[in-house]
């Protein structure tokens, strides 16, 4: 292998025609929504300030324009008010996602109300919820709180301690904080604007010794009269200042003993019939509680996908300024060295931006997914969709989102510090975007926590060995019968099989240079990884040490597996894309891959080499390929990130004056 | 390899003996100034804010901490006045660095006033510049800017394009910006305080034909009048809101052909004689260049250790929280599992922690060489310090500013994470740790460009190939004769010295576990790296390839042996501090050790894999032994964690309440 050392220069101009064509892979089915919230959306005022505002007004700005733009039918075409209608799923995921260009403030608010407090009524509820609830949640005349997160209990969900108890003698529902841990803490809309709120609570239905709780459920309670004013015997407050989203009025509620209709009750997965008794068409309490946190989906997939835009955002910027931004002089004495002519400063920028691309696609794969089946294209979409499949729905929802998230919090640190001193002026919006976006690998499931729900997920086939997410069943799960791990194609379907079967093995000298042989590279390290811990937990079962000490011995190794089965699902993606285009879309995309799979190898050097897959001397000179292939994407850089179609009120900004 | 299975709980309470034991180690020589500041600023009025103030308020409070503490004995002692004096530099570091425990407004604030300014007078200066400005400059009467950055140039600064020009007729210099990118940029003091500013220029001398620039000088430049109001000629500007640092007055300058005396040119590397004439104690530009910046040496080493500081803040908290925070309950559902119960838990704290600890006592080694190396031991404080001694002690001072500030970004960040959502609350800290030290690896040298220079360091022992920091010098630096490398033991001294002597080989399979063999591993790795990198810069010496392409083979490489010294470095001071303790303290300090030393491994695992160093079942060992290591560490984890001395008030917050 030879150091490639002409055509290393970076890029001047960027091919509008060729930046055109690939954007359209990248919008994907939902092009149109993505045209539509550029022009719609693609000015200062929708834009995130380039200078800060105090938190009062943020809020005041972004309330303003949620009901803007709750008002435009392209926003909330996925909202049915309907009963039993779901509307266009992918193209109002799709509009969703792309606020993440615009500002992350009211991303966030736009998703309390409609993805969350919407999505619970929607979901949790049934028709006399969606009559009365829908068009208010809708039309933004209604807003609301998402009230499941406990100062106690973080991430823990299924043992939150607020209490929602049926009082049959007012045929009411009482519903309590017993401790200051209950109290609901970091809620979107409880600070300010929100006057309902679906509140999680244990479920108790029975009289005496017949008293039961049944698990999670959700509860609507009015919190605010129309003054803006707490109703009696609620509690709110401001959570005040946050590291990002001054926009978004966080607060804590709590309860004491808040009386209810029974009416109130989101019963689709769990009632109190007239008779005061409790019914649930799901019997095993914890298969309902995993119902009930199903319907966090549509959040998860926003949440990445937004993520996903601010980062490009970043990107886009970061690459614009290290185009034209020069440092230091040639020898002689002549020209400027532009910052992509550096190896170091292609190697920050474009492996990110290569990531992006497979995060881009693979995430629109997901939205596609989520639309069908939820349009439920096999039953006119009145019926349940198939539950296997809404699992394996949830766990790629959470690598996306993982991935995503964690790729924003990564890379737009590092746009900042590639566009040096300048980066640090707010006016760019580099630290908005960070500060705004650091809270997604927390919310909506931690990261770390979903990493190792993903893997739970890898582990069986078996549907029986899920029955929900807390660390109990993590643990006892060692003791149940693990099935063979197995790898299943996620994404791209019959063009990635088709790739595959027809590829050299992975053991074969050219495997990484062929499309099918790429996949099959992560595959094996996926299949593997998954394998191995698999026979761990196995290993343990016999074992006599504590439950806690066990897990921790194959935490990191779940965690792991996550990561391998992620990065395949956006190869598969990546490489779909690229082997459905021709022409020059292809040629470039090829080399999009290309990197994206190389630089994964590279950064994960160790397993390669640990596990046989790679010798000392090929794991050496994919080290060099990828300096190669970094000096090789350069001069298109600036085509790259043009095909993403980030408006230019969403980045335009005084660096690139500078540069 | 067994799993350790046992001892894996989290820590409940401090040992407070062995935690005060340990911080004496950790404060090091200038222990009694740190107690001091801990004392002094120890309150809520000094420490950065849990709420967030308005950018106005906050550069008010700034000013105002500035003007008390310069009132303050203790923290301008290293800071003389009197000509020729150095004052305690080992005890005013420290209590500049410290200043990184309280806020980093006032450290950056304090640092542009006392360091840069103060320190380009002291340095750059000569006997009347010391006379007429030191006293004003240590009492605070006199706030002066250090105006280097320019727009257009960026870390380019030996090309920056500010000129002063000697004009014989009035026997002034005019000082001149010959186009927009000549603007003075992100210049600290410049939007409010400052009324002179040391300008660096190109010096022009001579007149007609003779005129000649004898590159860049630093000139005192009056800025402002005592009513705040810019100079005739001068043209200030406000940076206007960053990231972070809002109590520092970033700002812009610009000269229109300002006329000041000849007396004004600091003139200790070059001046202008009273016939008109330049003169210089330095025959070469590129040296007296060099010469110049080496006045930096002081910042860097300050912004690294403050950096440290802000660091074991955050891990100070999120180590506090971790230990009391409990998520998900135990299968019997008695108790909870606190944080630090978990693998992947203790992996995202532990292995910051012990690294915190290695630069902590690799920083306290390189201000005892600063302070030695200026006082001067061997000539009573009078003469100049041997050259080579200067630039090791640059070299040192550059990595650590690198490490350093590369972990606080880093580290703060997985902080906020490992706090979940109550880490996203301002009022914890979190977000202005991060925002406030962000830019740290952009000022002071970029990052990216001072690894480069590190490595440039590392490739010769002879000075005359280091004639200045440019590009082009390093592009040209192949051509010339490259020495053999060498590691040259930087800290530690004979202890390390002893080690290594009486150590296993590197390829001894109990190397690891050995003190000197640990030292042996990475110095090994060092020194492989640094010569294979000279070996590739003697191959590309024939090539007819364009420099800049060559540098571009050569540079990620670069990077990789600055970091290969760096690690090292780092690993001596640990292993010297660890083996000059006793007891209990060279116990728990043995098994930080040892983690540092095993997660380094780990992190560069495809490095000793490729190289032939470890085996593939060693390496995956090596990965088995840092979650043991991180086990049997957790328990002790809050006595590591109060060694660090950090004071209630900088750290106080509602988040361990809320644990």
């Amino acid at each position: 292998m030879t150091i490639q050392l002409s055509g290393a220069g970076a890029p001047t101009t960027s091919d509008t025609d060729l930046a055109g064509a690939i954007r359209r892979v990248l919008d994907g089915r939902w092009g149109d929504v993505r045209d539509t919230v550029r022009r719609e959306l693609g000015s200062a005022d929708w834009s995130t300030p380039t200078t800060p505002l105090p938190v009062a007004d943020y809020r005041e700005r972004t309330t303003g324009q949620l009901s803007r733009l709750l008002a435009e039918p392209w926003m909330t075409a996925g909202f049915s008010a309907e009963p039993g209608e779901h509307g266009d799923v992918g193209a109002s995921l799709t509009a969703f996602e792309s606020l993440g260009h615009v500002d992350l403030s009211l991303f966030v608010k736009t998703g309390v109300q409609v993805g969350l407090f919407g999505g619970a009524v929607a979901g949790l509820g049934t028709e006399r919820h969606h009559r009365e609830y829908l068009a208010g949640i809708a039309d933004g005349t209604l807003l609301g709180c998402f009230a499941m997160t406990e100062v106690g209990g973080g991430s823990d969900v299924a043992n939150l301690e607020t209490t929602a108890t049926y009082d049959p003698a007012t045929d009411e529902i009482v519903v309590h904080s017993p401790s200051p841990a209950a109290t609901k803490d970091y809620i979107g809309n409880a600070a300010k604007d929100g006057t309902l709120a679906a509140v999680f609570a244990q479920l108790v239905v029975g009289e005496g010794e017949a008293a039961r709780s049944h698990g999670v459920h959700c509860v609507l309670v009015p919190i605010r009269d129309e003054n803006g004013r707490a109703l009696p015997g609620v509690t709110l407050s401001d959570c005040g200042a946050k590291i990002g989203l001054p926009g978004v009025d966080n607060g804590e509620i709590s309860f004491d003993h808040v009386r209810v209709p029974r009416a109130n009750l989101l019963d689709r997965f769990g009632a109190i019939t007239d008779e005061g008794t409790y019914a649930s068409p799901i019997d095993s309490d914890g298969r309902r509680f995993f119902s009930m946190l199903g319907t966090l989906v549509r959040g998860r997939v926003s949440v990445g996908g937004a993520a996903g835009a601010a980062t490009r955002n970043a990107l886009t910027l970061a690459v614009r300024y290290a185009a034209a931004r020069e440092q230091f002089t040639r020898p002689d004495g002549e020209s400027g060295i532009r910052l992509l002519e550096y190896a170091t400063h292609r190697r920050r920028l474009l492996l990110p931006l290569v990531r992006s691309y497979a995060l881009a696609l693979a995430t629109n794969e997901l939205v596609e997914d989520l639309h069908e089946l939820t349009s439920g294209a096999g039953d006119g979409g009145q019926g349940e969709p198939d539950e296997l499949a809404v699992r394996r729905l949830e766990e790629r929802a959470a690598s996306l989102k993982v991935a995503n998230t964690a790729h924003a919090t990564r890379t737009i640190q590092e746009c900042r510090e590639a566009c040096g001193g300048a980066g640090y002026m707010w006016e760019n919006r580099f630290g908005a975007w960070k500060a705004d976006s650091d809270i997604f690998t927390t919310f909506e499931g931690d990261n770390t926590v979903l990493l190792q729900l993903v893997a739970k997920g890898l582990l069986t086939q078996y549907k029986d060995s899920f029955d929900s997410f807390d660390t109990r069943s993590m643990m006892l799960f060692a003791a149940r019968n693990v099935a063979e791990s197995f790898v299943e194609r996620a994404f791209g379907g019959s063009i990635v099989q088709r790739l595959v079967a027809g590829a050299p093995g992975r053991d074969a000298d050219n495997a990484l240079e062929d499309r099918g042989g790429q996949v099959a590279i992560l595959e094996d390290r996926e299949e593997h990884t998954v394998a191995t811990l698999a026979a761990r937990m196995r290993a343990l079962q016999g074992d006599d040490t504590d439950p806690v000490d066990a897990l921790g011995a194959v935490q990191p190794h779940m965690v792991a597996a996550a990561w391998a089965h992620i990065d395949r699902l956006l190869l598969e993606a990546l490489a779909a894309a690229t082997e459905s285009s021709a022409g020059p879309v292809r040629e470039l995309l090829g080399r999009v891959c290309d990197l994206f799979v190389y630089s994964t190898v590279e950064d994960n050097a160790s397993w390669f080499l640990e596990h046989g897959r790679t010798s000392a001397a090929q794991s050496k000179a994919i080290t060099t390929r990828v300096d190669e292939l970094c000096a090789e994407l350069a001069p298109d850089a600036l085509t790259l990130v043009d095909a993403f179609g980030v408006a230019d009120a969403w980045v335009g900004c005084p660096l690139l004056e500078r540069a």
